[in-house]
């Protein structure tokens, strides 16, 4: 199942409503289909002008692993010069934190990833999960 | 006068709606900020997946110069190794072809770009310009 | 609110006589603006060649993040990985210390940043603070 | 014999001063030393934001292969793939046209450079010039 950008902009929008909701930082969303590439992204007023490179990879590195952002970011504490490696080989593209949420069909393959940035790492996970499931899917954070 | 991401939605959905109405090829529409970064991008059902690098190369350019795709066009045709050296300085970030669109304020100063790519270049400024015109701004092609 | 070259040429200046009358080491001072784009620079003789890189690297982290040099070196001490992987996903361009201070107009919005490199780095960032107010701007080291 | 800071701000306030006379678009300049490092650099309000690229490739070039703009421009037009691989070796730092103005000292030995960039490549040479001469050195476009 590929990601429709229908479902993209759904994922984008109940992400930042979910954001406004939990009076967030303003925060960037980034959704990228199952070959790490990008479909669609938006960045709010006010956020820093670097945000895109932060989203982008956060879902890169979730996309590309097959791994979520927690999951990253436990890799990376536990072994960071592993995951220092990894983004030597995916050329710099990877932000091992929460926020890099993983998509997957009812069967569990992944099909894409939604990357978050803005407030704090779990904060912008939980915006994003929101913004998934209101679009139908399924989110691993 | 900065974009709004109000604004870069309008930019992006009155191009597609153009490009839908000239019965174009699927388009990818990429929104940039005076100082070159994304507000927001999206890639319509069956554009390639490499599309984002491409939108983001001609509007990238166009605001890191201040020049719109034709003329970096035109600059390219003739004085090829000099668009190549700027694309060196600039990490080869640059597509210098149409549908790479200056934004201007009524004073005409540079406010972003728009780049879009999926059609013929110069359909793809076709499309961006109305898209900037629906938003109230003015585009240079 | 764009910074002028004329309130850049006065924040390097007053930066620089902060310096002197702190009895520093020589300064390099880099402003940029809202986009991370280089507005001026000037290094003191008797700097180090290589400071324009250090000065930039502390400013344009800042300007990217939206966050100054100060939380930027709590974030790297408590969580080296993630400071790692955006100077990853920002070209390595980010020097993730004091010195590096953000540009704030009177309504909060970042509007640039100075980066100051030649001394250490609480004292590089007093003396941007320093050019910073009398150029009427509000500074966050 | 070194370039002073209090010298390299003369060539770019007399480079601006004389491209204001001479009507040309905002400009932006840079003064490197005789290593390749950048000592002052100001840009124009006005002018593109990616301008210190390539104000600094200009002048980068200039001094890294001791030859000067145009010197450099038509080697780049009669044997571009040497210019090409120059940019390889130099890691795309170059921009081989007029604008790129050797600093000599009295007994011709290379002491810096000057990158100016706004308006064409050749009026770009001539306001450089103006400031290194108003400065008492000597310059070769």
């Amino acid at each position: 199942m590929a990601i429709s950008l229908r479902k993209a902009r759904t994922i984008i929008r109940k992400t930042l409503e979910k954001g406004r909701e939990m009076e967030l930082k303003p925060l960037s969303v980034v959704v990228l289909d199952a070959g790490g590439h990008v479909i669609a992204f938006e960045r709010e007023d006010g956020a820093a002008p670097g945000r895109f490179a932060i989203a982008h990879g956060k879902a890169y590195g979730s996309v590309m692993l097959g791994m979520a952002g927690t999951a990253q970011m436990q890799r990376a504490e536990g072994q960071a010069y592993f995951m220092a490696a990894v983004n030597g080989v995916y050329g710099g593209q990877v932000i091992p934190v929460p926020g890099g949420v993983l998509l997957r069909d009812r069967k569990g393959a992944v099909i894409g990833a939604v990357g978050v940035t803005g407030d704090t790492s779990d904060n912008d996970a939980q915006a994003a999960l929101k913004g998934i499931e209101t679009a139908g899917l399924i989110g691993e954070i």
